[in-house]
This record gives C-alpha cells, sequence and structure tokens, in this order.
C-alpha cells in the first residue's frame, strides 16, 4: 500500500503522509489529490472530516480496523494509531493535550492525560491576573525559581518531565506531536518520529490485506 | 499581641484568626468586631480590603512588616507570611493555585506555582469536549489508567504528588489552604496547618514589638 495517501485529521488541521512524506493542511483549503490514490483517513474531529469527503471521493476511514490489545475504555483513534506502531515503549504525543501510554510485548497497559505547555499558559492567567506572564522554558530545573515567570514555568515543565520519567522506567520513549522535538531533548532513551500515527495506519492497511489474501 | 484580631484576604474570602480560633468570612458579610480591640491584616485583594477598611476603623496593614530573607521577586504577601512562620521546610499552599516554597535555617531559597486540582479540572474541559470528565482523586495512582476520567484524574494528581515529593528530598512537609489537609495525606513526613500565615503575621508582630522597646 506505498501507493496510498494518509491523513490523520486532528482538531487544528489535516496531516498528510505520502511515500514517507508528511505534510499539513488548513480544513478549509485542502489541496486536490490525484485521484486514482486512495486516501485512508482517521478523524477526531467530524467537521473536518466532512470537508475531505466532500473534495475527495475515494476516501476509507481506517478507524474500525485501528485495532488495539487494550482494556482501555475510550481512547481515541490517534492514539490507538500511535500505539499501534510499537511492540514495546513508551508514546508521548505532545500537542494541546499530552497523553502518555505505556505498550508492551504489543499490549497497551494503559495511559493518561496532561494538559499540553501551551495550554497551561493560559490556565495561569485564569487563576489570578498576577501569574498572567509569558512562560520561559529555558529556565533551570535544578534550582528553586527567584521570580514569578520561573516559578510558573518550573511549575508546568519539570511536573510534566518527572511524569514521563516515572513512567519510562526502562523503558524507550518515543515523542510524536507539535511539542515532541522540544520534550525529546531531555530524555537520552527517546527517539522523536512525527510518523508514528502513520505507522500505526500502515500497519492496519497491512492487516486488512492479509485478510483478503 | 494575643489581643489582637488577625485577617488573611485572599481572592475569595477573608480569614479570621483571634486567639488560635480561625473563621472565614464572605467580603460582603463582614461581621462588626469588638471596636477596641486592633486588627491587623494583609491582603491580595484591594477590593475585599476596601470592604474591611470600610467597616472598620482600627486595621493596620501588616505588609511592610512581613519581612523574609529571600532573593525571589514579586513573592506575595501570604507566601512570605507563611514562610515567615517556619525556620525549616517546604510549604505546600494548596487552593485555586498550588504554591510550593522551601524554607532552610530562616532563608526562603525559592518557590513555584502549579494550578490547584479545582482549576485544573476546568483546564481539560477547555483543550477538548472528549476531556470534559469530573475527576476521581481516588484514582489508583500505581496502575495505568483504562479510561478517561482516570487518565485525567491521575495526570493531575500524581504530577502535583511528584513535584511535592521531589521537592521535600529529606524536608518536613506543612500543608495549608483549602487542600491542604487532602494532600497532607499521602505524605508521611507532613503537618496539616491551617494558621501558617496567621504564625508568620504575629512572628511580624512580635518582630515589631521587640523593636519599639
Amino acid at each position: 500500500m506505498g501507493g496510498a495517501i494518509l491523513c490523520d485529521i486532528g482538531n487544528s488541521c489535516l496531516h498528510f503522509y505520502y511515500q514517507g512524506r508528511i505534510w499539513r493542511e488548513n480544513p478549509n483549503d485542502i489541496t486536490q489529490k490525484k485521484e486514482h490514490i486512495p486516501i485512508y483517513y482517521i478523524s477526531v474531529n467530524s467537521n473536518f472530516e466532512k470537508k475531505l469527503l466532500d473534495s475527495h471521493k475515494k476516501c476509507i476511514n481506517l478507524e474500525p480496523y485501528i485495532n488495539l490489545n487494550t482494556s482501555y475504555v475510550g481512547l481515541g483513534v490517534d492514539r490507538r494509531a500511535a500505539c499501534k506502531a510499537l511492540n514495546d515503549g513508551i508514546i508521548i504525543d505532545a500537542g494541546s493535550a499530552i497523553t502518555i501510554d505505556i505498550m508492551e510485548s504489543g499490549a497497551h497497559l494503559g495511559g493518561y492525560i496532561m494538559p499540553g505547555i501551551a495550554s497551561f499558559q493560559g490556565f495561569y492567567k485564569s487563576i489570578s491576573s498576577a501569574l498572567d506572564v509569558t512562560p520561559d522554558f529555558s529556565v533551570n530545573l535544578y534550582s528553586p525559581p527567584q521570580n514569578t515567570r520561573d516559578a510558573i514555568s518550573f511549575g508546568i515543565l519539570k511536573s510534566i518531565l518527572l511524569m514521563i520519567k516515572q513512567t519510562s522506567n526502562t523503558k524507550k520513549l518515543y515523542f510524536t506531536g507539535g511539542d515532541g522535538k522540544f520534550f525529546a531533548k531531555f530524555f537520552e532513551n527517546s527517539i522523536f518520529d512525527n510518523t508514528l500515527i502513520f505507522k500505526g495506519m500502515l500497519q492496519a492497511i497491512k492487516e486488512i490485506e492479509s485478510q483478503k489474501s
């Protein structure tokens, strides 16, 4: 299925994958793809999904085929796809929310959700105008902060890093999402891979193909 | 100065202290105190401060006397007062925000700020309607979550606990504020003391008195 276009429809944009290349498109400005190439997609946003379907006839929703060995109830299709790409490791998808999922021997053991760093910024402001400062994520994480900006930056960044470290144990960390590259820098046993979701989708397509034959 | 009334004016209410007793009052419904008893106060809310001053003549703002040995720029007067109550230890004031401050040998070494657990709840909802669930803080913190509610509760609670634990090292933990009792339960080397701010204010009054004599 090297010839298929893959599309991950999120809440801010559409991510496309074709033969190893990835790019994002605005839902209101989707470029026309070649008609003979099928588009396999997953979606967490029905409005944007409709825009893809309106503009392209040959679209196949892969959601029913993104199977994952898990007891987790209500795992989003994008998280399922990213987890499906791995047999062992921690998958951290760092965007407006940060999802952290644990894979072991091909099974999903569970996961949790933290706010993303961009989201956190607005949160402090809403608690008190005294906390309305722009965080600085180059803050020293090994020395107690000495002003409000550092106190907030430290609170956001260190809490997320401690959670990831604690979850990691000895497992390898696979970062993806808009802030994935930023977080990956903090860990030695880490990989940044923005194609994880697409790898999971390709795996699902492979399973469909093998069942056909 | 056992005969003085102390008042800590916050962003939701006024906390009073008199001879070991503490109670809270609504800023729009402040009870009349005996005229001959002086009221010493600190305030982080100028509107509520005005309401106290309008209703009571003998009020003394203690803020200029809440001195603390610190390099921290912009430490709120309530945090300064709570820190002043201790020579050594970690002070965790858990309310709509959670402030964590480090005292060592009478000096304030720094501190940081996290959102409070009640604040966090609204944050997730604002990221995505799929995250609009009421957290359950009895969640198992030692097993990977298996649904959205647990995934969010785990993300909130465990990140705060890990930060406090990491800061604690071997120092004693002093919890105060609305959620202080809840958090204190999670640590062996902890004390819940809702009078910390007042103890710091009493300390400041003692310093004023000793300078007079």
